[in-house]
């Protein structure tokens, strides 16, 4: 066997940080609460950037960079903001370190200090919003759509790779509109682009809402959220969209002069996902072995293992391994052929498993003779022999199956585990047990919070377009009048 | 006219400040020396990326993440580096803020001091070499080689857009081998990485060679470089690849066991770019009209604009346009339809030329009837009309074109600024008037201090390769014996 993974059974926690660690997605650094992210986890990373990149362009987005810190005094500028960022951070103080006088390594030129500290960036709005008020004059410079891949800082005390660290990646778009509803639409359409992104690309069905005033972005009118159901039915918020009214223009004073020559001020949004997409795409679909990436994401789609005794045996099976690798990658698939010479097969196939690619070829003397080779999916595990003769399209329907079956086992999985819930007790019984409940709020921070204080439990979202919801009712809790159920779980 | 911009001949650092920031490459930031980097600026610096990522991946290199924070200790295990780089950086000494108790924003909270002040990278070498003592044990881990795309902070007191501000973007490789032959291998391999991306990508001719051990990589044993002539004459360093031998490895205790079961300290090489490439660019092909942008580099490669009196000339022009467009994206170029209607023509040709734009076509009712376009190319300024009938062909060979006449008029440019010298008082004469001097050395760092002293310029390479250099003589300024020329010239 291949490095040993907690059993899911056994310590959920754990198993996750296993799959993390020992599948070389990211590590701890020596830095308290920062990552290293590996090489092989930051290829799926890359794989997540291009795929969002292109959609964001389509909608008519475009990239930007904007300053690391952020001037002290711009987090007083937003009341709300504030509250919500400006706890923990990391703040620069001095730019200058020189030799200790004692002799003893470098340390903190006191003469160094800065006039005003800096604050590393835990978002951007404050920055970008006194950047937007030098680029808009007229309706004519309407609608800014930018986007900016970048690293941010939330200072934080307990960190979990990928789903909880100081310093994450992400990319945070942000856009200036004319209208209200203009920046709506964008907070909606992004929202949608971030679900089809989940569902198409991480194979991960995702509920789209509005969150509850309580969990709303500090500084926006609404925030919309993707919320989606890992294996022990928590939810996680994988990406979000908010609609920031004018909140930030007022507090920049970022004003247009509207086509009838009058100043207004300006509308925004932001919207954003992080590396967090990470630990989503492993506690959604890994399993006892290892992790189980999507073919869409995966950067090994294909791994190929010859199975020879003499070297002779080895050399012809990398041959004709070759040759299916050249005729594999001409459909745009990414293979790799394992010939290290100092493991064992089964070392090899329980590696790449965890690892997770999605499909394993194996080819000894007798598949060469036959003119086949042993195909292994990832997702069920099966095995079965295949001609060499039309792999390529074999392959490529293949892959296209493992990426459905995957999204419709999380589906499945996910349908399973979601239900109505009308009664208090029974809440209370079954909201630690890994399930969504669909009941009624009667629309009150209040009440949210009750719930939250007896079961630990969060209104997820308000689901937008979803007619199992809409109906009348009375508030689980409180027993006031509710229009609607919203989904509460127990979340990351 | 659209924006005005200083010629060259008047001011050239004001005219290149013009440059970038009125064909919107990029402007200061409220934030002292950070800059920001503006959507059209950025589209070039995403088109550099993803052409160097793809050169990087060729060679083997794959992509990782390291932090953005160094604890400060790391800084004082490696001397000579600690020495070029511990200097002018960002301090991150404290992790939150809190309410002014005198009700006036935010303060720095004094009881959240860091026990370990944190550094932001300047460089990462200290960080990585942390890493990689976990990730390698044998003979069988190297090489490693890891690149990360990522934001590095130097505080600086004079800055200039791209050329030198605190924060900037850049990529650094990383790479540990089992032997120094390899190393040495890989970091003459990366240099050539660079060179051919500034040739064939910015169409600017550079002169590889070694740095002098005065202007050596902090730490590194041997450091490569690129140096490209402005058009001032000036030399700037475009990209550098160090051999750092056994100096971090040592450092940071990184050893492997080799094939024989022997402990080694692993060699090493770093190598990066920066976004100072944006700056060569603008300086390397701009005129006093504006930027000149390589068709390979341009984010828009053709712009149209259409000509019309009457609402229907236009509707028919625009359909034409459209019609071509299609046509030209689907041979892979970059097009856009200038169709705003509050601009006059002359406006808008002066508004593309400023922003370099290779390609303009200008289309009106009369080129409609004869079934004919107007094609201003960039690079000459020249006009000539040409059938519409096969435009995607003459388009694509005319893009061709102007790649390669602005990297000859580059080349032809430093053809006529590089010269032999062989006398001292013609050097000083002569170095500040816009000249790459290949003289005499006799390899001392006296020599070179005192050549700097006396005229500012500085040796920019020992080049690589170049059998004009290979010559005996005696050093310009000491008489002492020599056995090449080097590149003096006053730089960036």
């Amino acid at each position: 066997m291949a490095k040993e993974v907690t059993q899911r059974s056994e310590n959920y926690s754990q198993w996750y940080n296993d799959l993390v660690v020992k599948a070389d997605l990211a590590e701890q650094s020596p830095v308290r609460g920062c990552m290293v992210i590996k090489p092989y986890g930051y290829a799926i990373w890359e794989k997540m950037q291009r795929a969002l990149d292109d959609m964001f362009k389509e909608t008519g987005a475009v990239n930007a960079y904007f300053p690391l810190f952020i001037p002290k005094s711009f987090f007083s500028r937003e009341a709300e903001h504030v509250a919500g960022f400006a706890k923990e951070c990391a703040v620069v103080t001095h730019h200058r370190l020189m030799n200790d006088p004692g002799g003893k390594g470098v340390v903190v030129d006191p003469e160094a200090r800065l006039e005003e500290e800096l604050i590393v960036r835990p978002t951007s709005e404050t920055i970008i919003w006194s950047t937007y008020k030098n680029w808009i004059k007229s309706w004519r410079d309407l609608p800014i759509m930018c986007n900016q891949w970048a690293n941010v800082v939330r200072w934080e005390m307990r960190t979990r790779l990928f789903l909880r660290t100081a310093e994450f990646l992400w990319q945070e778009g942000h856009t200036a509109h004319a209208t209200a509803q203009e920046a709506i639409e964008e907070a909606q359409r992004m929202v949608q682009v971030y679900a089809r992104f989940a569902r198409e690309y991480m194979a991960l069905p995702v509920i789209v809402g509005h969150k509850s005033p309580n969990e709303r972005f500090a500084g926006a009118l609404d925030t919309l959220t993707i919320e989606g159901m890992m294996q022990d039915g928590k939810a996680l918020q994988a990406g979000t969209s908010h609609f920031l009214g004018q909140n930030f223009a007022k507090s920049f004073d970022v004003q247009y002069t509207d086509k009838e020559g009058q100043m207004q001020y300006v509308w925004a949004t932001s919207w954003g996902v992080s590396t967090r997409l990470m630990g989503a795409l492993v506690m959604a679909h890994g399993d006892d072995n290892g992790l189980v990436l999507p073919p869409k994401l995966a950067p090994i789609q294909v791994v190929m293992v010859p199975i020879f005794k003499s070297d002779e045996e080895r050399a012809r099976i990398l041959d004709k391994m070759d040759e299916q690798k050249k005729a594999l990658e001409a459909e745009g698939h990414s293979v790799k052929i394992d010939d290290r010479d100092n493991l064992r097969p089964g070392f090899k196939f329980a590696e790449w498993e965890l690892k997770g690619v999605p499909v394993r070829l194996a080819m000894g003397p007798r598949d060469l003779d036959s003119g086949t080779v042993e195909v292994h999916r990832r997702d069920t595990l099966e095995k079965r022999t295949v001609a060499l003769d039309g792999l390529d399209k074999s392959i490529a329907s293949l892959l296209d199956d493992i990426q459905s079956n995957i999204y419709k086992k999380a589906f499945d999985f996910r349908a399973a585990n979601v239900e109505k819930c009308d009664d208090w007790a029974e809440f209370q019984e079954k909201i630690g047990t890994g399930k969504f409940l669909l009941c009624h709020w009667d629309g009150t921070p209040e009440t949210e919070q009750a719930i939250k204080d007896a079961t630990k439990a969060t209104i997820r979202c308000i689901p937008v377009d979803s007619f199992v919801c809409e109906e009348e009712g009375r508030d689980i809790f409180s027993g006031k009048p509710s229009s609607r159920r919203v989904v509460f779980a127990i979340s990351y």
